[in-house]
C-alpha cells in the first residue's frame, strides 16, 4: 500500500534516534510544511509585537505567517483582540494594510464589515434567515507577558500562565512593559523553518561561524561562561538583576508548547552589553542601576526567542513562507523613554545581530542545501546542541 | 489508508454544503488543478476567437491555457479546424508563431508535416508497417455561433446544438458574425481560475468594488434593475433588440456544460453605452436602429461570457495558467465595418473594463491570499450570488 | 485504492510499447523525478571532468547534480578521491567554492574538519563515546578512464571494467590522458532531463534542426554515413586511427549501467574536423599522425557522451535541476599541449556545438511544452531513434 508523506513522517518519528539529527523529509516534503503551519505553528503560542503597537484605541497591524494571516488590535473596551484575517463570507483577506488605525474592518471584496472585536455587523441581501452573530471574524487567541503580545490561533492554546508566572519575577526589573521598538529588520533564508529555528537554539556553531558574537559573548564556551559567571552574578546583584534560572523546556515543560527558559550568561571582561566596543548602547532598562555585563537567553513557548542586555532586548522568530523559505524575523527594543540620537545609536545597536544574521543566513542556506540530498544521513548532536532534541520533543508532541 | 487530494476532493463534494462557496482544497491542491484541465476544461466548450481570425485559407492563431494548446485554422476547404498542438511522433510543440498564415505545419523537431486539416503527409524513416494515417494531428471539436469560435477538446463535447438555437434569435440583430477585434488584453491574476470565473459570476462585490461600473450598470443593485427595466424594455423595442430572456443556466442547463444565458438590464440614465461619460463609443451593431442604453449579459457553456452593449460586445475567459495563475482575458469587438479612429476611439472604448479588471485583479489576489488559510471556512453566498452554486453544479457534474 | 505517483510509474512501465516514446507521467511527475535521483543519477556513472583538473595534491573541484553534490579531490596519497559534499553532522554543505586547493575540508557550520580522504578528524564537544572514525564524510566511487573521471554515489556502483577494457584499444591514440579543458559551456533547458538526454541520442532531428551539423556530419543521413564510410576507413588507418567499433549497448550491454559505444562517422568532403569551414581546429590528438576526416560516438555508462574529432574531444551531460530544469554541459577538450592563440581559437573551436546547443535548447523546450499536454498520446520511434529503446531499458532496469 502507497504510504504518503505524512505517513512517512510518523514512521520517521518511531524510528527517531534519540539525540541525532531529523531526518531530510522533514525538511524537504510539501506535505510535512503544510502539516508544520496547521498542527504546530496553529496551536502555538507566536510572539506577533509589544503592546506599544497598539497603544490607542483602533490601533492594530497583521501578522502574516506561511499563508495564515492575524489582525492584532485595540478594540473600544481597550482590550487587545486578535482576529483570524479572513472573511466570513467567501474567505477574502479583510484587512490589507500591514497596520493603521481603524474604525472597523470592512472586506474590500463585497463590504461585509466587522466590529473591532470581530463581530459582524450586517449581512447585506443575505436573506431574512442570516445570523451576523454566526459569522464574526475567527477569534485568536492573546497573551500578554510584560507587554510582549503573543497570539495562538487554536482555542485550545498551551497553557502558559504557570510558567510565566515563575518568569514574572525575574524579568520584572527590565520593565518589559515599557519596552519601545527601535528597530525592525527581516533576513530571509532559502531554508525550511525548523533549519532557521535550530541555528538560533545552539551555540555550537558561534565560535567557526559568528566572530563578531564570539569576541564578547561566553556562551560560545561552556568552560568560559562558568570562568566569568561569578564576577557577573556579583555584578547582577549590584545593578538589580535577580540571580535565579528558569528551565521549564525539555522534559521540565509544564505542558507541550508551554516552555519557558531564562538564563544570563557573562559577557567577556570589557563588554557590558552586546555592542561592537563593549561600550553601553543605550541606557539601563527599567529599574536596573546600571550595566551588569550580562546577557539573558529567554524562550517563550517553543517559537519565541529573546536576547535581553542590560539596555536593550533583541527578539528573534523563525516565520515559515514556504517549505524552504523562512524570514527570521529581528526587533530591538530599548526602554520607552529613549530617544534614537540622544540615548542610542541605531546603527550601533543593530550592528551585531545584523552581522551575525548575515552569518545565520548563509549557514542556514548551506545546511538546507545538504539536507536535500537523498544521502544525508542525520549525525549525532554535540553536547552544546542539547536544546535540539528538546525542540524535537516538542515538535513531535504536537505534530 | 491514506487518501490522495483527489479522494480528498471527492468527499468534500459529498460534503458541501448547499449556499455556501466551496472549501479552500479546491483552490490549493495541485492535483485537483491537474483534474481540472483534464476533465473540466478539457471536455467543456471554450470561446477561442472570432471567425474575422481566420478569414482566409490557411490563415490559423494559437489558444493556450493549462499546458494545452490548440491550433485553429482555416483548411482548404474552407473549413475552420482545430487541432491538438501536439506532435503525434514524440510530442514536440507542431506550431510556435501564435498566429499566421500556413501552407502546411512542419514540426520543429523532426519535419513530420501535417495538412492544414491535420492529416500527416509522411513519416521520414519510418519503415514500411507505417500508417500515416494512424498518426494525425489529434482533431479538437470546432463550434461556431454567429462567428464566435468554440472549441472542446474532448470527442463527446457537451451539446450546446439546441440552447444555441433559442439563443440565436435574441443576438441575430447584434450581427455578432460580422464583428471585428478592437482589442485585446489579459491581466494576470494569482489565484486559481474559479475565483477568477466566480468574481465574474456575481455583481455583489459590484458596488463595494467597482465605483465606475456602478456608476452606470444597475447590475449592481436589484432593485434598480427593476427601476430602470420598464423604460429600458421601450427603447430596446425602438430600436429592434428582442425582448426575450434566456436561462438555461444550473438546473434550467439542458446538459451538463450546455449552459446558456442572454439577460439584459439597463444602464442608469444618461448613459446609452458602457462608457465613461454615457455617451456613445462605437456605431450600433448590426441591424439596430440607435443605443438602447441597455447591457446583455450572456453566457455560453460554462467557461465563455459576453457582455453586449449597444454598440460593442466585450468578451471574458478566466484562463489557467497554473494552481493559482490565471490571466483574465478580454476582447473588444465592435462592428465589423468601423474604423478607429473614425468611428471609435480605443482607449475610450477599451476604459471601463480596463479599470474594472485592474479592480478585479486586487479582490481576487486577495481572495485567494485568504482562502489559503488553513483556518478559512466557506461562508454562506448571498442572494446576488446566486449564479455561483449553478457554476458549482455543472463543475462537480464534470470532475 | 488510491496509487502514489511511483505506482502510476511502475504500471506505465509494464504497459509500455516497444518502439514507442514514453508516456507524460514520467517528464511531469514530481515523484519519478525524485526517484529519477535517488534511484538513477545515484546510481549510475557520471562523468565529472579529468584528471588535469586535480593535477597537484589538494586540488579539488565539485560536481552538482539534483540536490547532490560530489567534492571530486586528489589526496595526499595522489589517489583522485570523491566525497558526498553533506557533514556527516547536521548535513550542511563542507565544500562551498566551486574548485580551489584544500589541506583539509572544514565545515562550515560547527568547523567539523575531514582530510582530503574525507576522514573526520576530531569531534569537538562531542563526549567521550564519540568515535570520528564512523563520520567520515561518505565515499563516493571514482573510476578513470584514460584521464576522464567518473563518480558514482552507490557503493555497488555499475561493473564498467569488462566494458571500458574493450574501449581502451580503440581510444588509445586519441590520449585522451593528455588532453586539457579548453572550455566549459552550460546550455538551461526548461525541460526534464530525460527529453535532454534522448535529443542526444538520435540524429533523426539533425536534418531538420541542426543545419550547420548536417553541412559536415554525415550521420544525418544513414545512406550518406555508408556513402563515405569506405574512403573514411582508408584515411583512419593513414592517421592510425583504429578501424573497430565496439556497441556494448542495450541488449549488449555487458551489465545494467555498464554500457559502452564507439563507432566513427565520416565527415563530409571538405571537412577534416567539426569546424565552421572545414579547416582542422587543432593539432591532431595523441599519436595521430592527420586529421582522418571522421568524428567518433563515444558513449560509457548511460549517462556521459562524447564526439572524438581528430583534433578535439567535445564531452556532454545532461545534468538534472529540478523536475523540468536541466542544463546541457559541454566541456571542449583539446591536446594537452595545444596553446589558445597560437594552437587553437576558442571561438572557431567552440562554434559548431555552441549554435547546435542553442538549436536544441529551443527544440527541447518545444518539446517539454506539447509532452506536458494531458493529451499526448508517445507515438512510434523511428528507425533512426534506435538507440533511444537501448536508454529506456536501462532506465526500467534501474528505477
Amino acid at each position: 500500500m502507497p504510504k504518503d508523506d505524512l505517513q512517512v513522517m510518523r514512521d520517521l518519528m518511531d524510528a527517531q534516534r534519540k539525540g541525532f539529527a531529523l531526518p531530510r523529509h522533514f525538511y524537504t516534503s510539501q506535505a510535512v510544511y503544510e502539516n508544520d503551519i496547521s498542527t504546530f505553528w496553529n496551536r502555538n503560542w507566536i510572539w506577533v509585537g509589544h503592546v506599544s503597537q497598539v497603544a490607542e484605541l483602533g490601533d492594530y497591524f497583521l501578522f502574516d505567517y506561511g499563508p495564515e494571516s492575524i489582525i492584532i488590535v485595540r478594540d473600544r473596551e481597550g482590550e487587545v483582540r486578535a482576529h483570524l484575517n479572513v472573511c466570513r463570507h467567501r474567505g477574502s483577506r479583510v484587512c490589507i494594510e500591514q497596520k493603521g488605525k481603524a474604525r472597523n474592518f470592512i472586506c474590500p471584496y463585497h463590504a461585509w464589515t466587522f466590529d473591532l472585536n470581530g463581530k459582524l455587523r450586517n449581512g447585506r441581501s443575505m436573506g431574512s434567515d442570516f445570523d451576523p452573530g454566526q459569522y464574526g471574524l475567527f477569534p485568536v487567541q492573546v497573551q500578554i507577558f510584560q507587554g510582549l503580545i503573543f497570539v495562538c490561533a487554536a482555542e485550545d492554546a498551551p497553557p502558559l500562565d504557570a510558567a510565566l508566572e515563575r518568569l514574572a519575577p525575574l524579568s520584572k526589573p527590565f520593565d518589559f512593559e515599557n519596552l519601545k521598538v527601535a528597530h525592525e529588520a527581516s533576513y530571509p533564508v532559502p531554508a525550511n523553518w525548523k533549519l532557521a529555528l535550530e541555528n538560533y537554539l545552539e551555540c555550537y556553531h558561534c565560535a567557526p561561524s559568528h566572530q563578531d558574537y564570539s569576541r564578547s559573548h561566553s556562551l560560545k564556551d561552556p568552560a568560559q561562561v562558568l570562568e566569568f559567571g561569578g564576577a557577573l552574578h556579583e555584578r547582577m546583584g549590584e545593578v538589580g538583576v535577580p540571580l535565579e534560572e528558569l528551565d521549564l523546556t525539555g522534559e521540565n515543560a509544564l505542558a507541550p508548547g508551554a516552555d519557558v527558559y531564562w538564563r544570563r550568561y557573562p559577557l567577556f571582561p570589557g563588554y557590558v552589553t552586546g555592542s561592537k566596543d563593549g561600550a553601553p548602547l543605550a541606557p539601563p532598562l527599567g529599574e536596573l542601576k546600571g550595566h551588569d555585563g550580562g546577557a539573558t537567553d529567554l524562550g517563550i513557548g517553543t517559537l519565541n526567542y529573546f536576547l535581553v542586555y542590560a539596555d536593550h532586548v533583541v527578539g528573534y522568530r523563525f516565520v515559515p513562507r514556504a517549505l524552504q523559505e523562512t524570514d527570521i524575523q529581528i526587533v530591538w527594543y530599548v526602554r520607552g523613554d529613549a530617544q534614537e540620537g540622544r540615548d542610542y545609536d541605531k546603527d550601533a545597536l543593530t550592528w551585531l545581530w545584523h552581522v551575525t544574521s548575515l552569518d545565520d543566513e548563509r549557514i542556514i542556506r548551506h545546511n538546507q542545501e545538504g539536507v536535500n540530498s537523498h544521502q544525508f544521513v542525520p549525525g549525532p548532536l554535540s553536547e552544546m546542541e542539547w536544546s535540539i532534541p528538546g525542540f524535537y520533543r516538542n515538535y513531535f508532541s504536537m505534530i
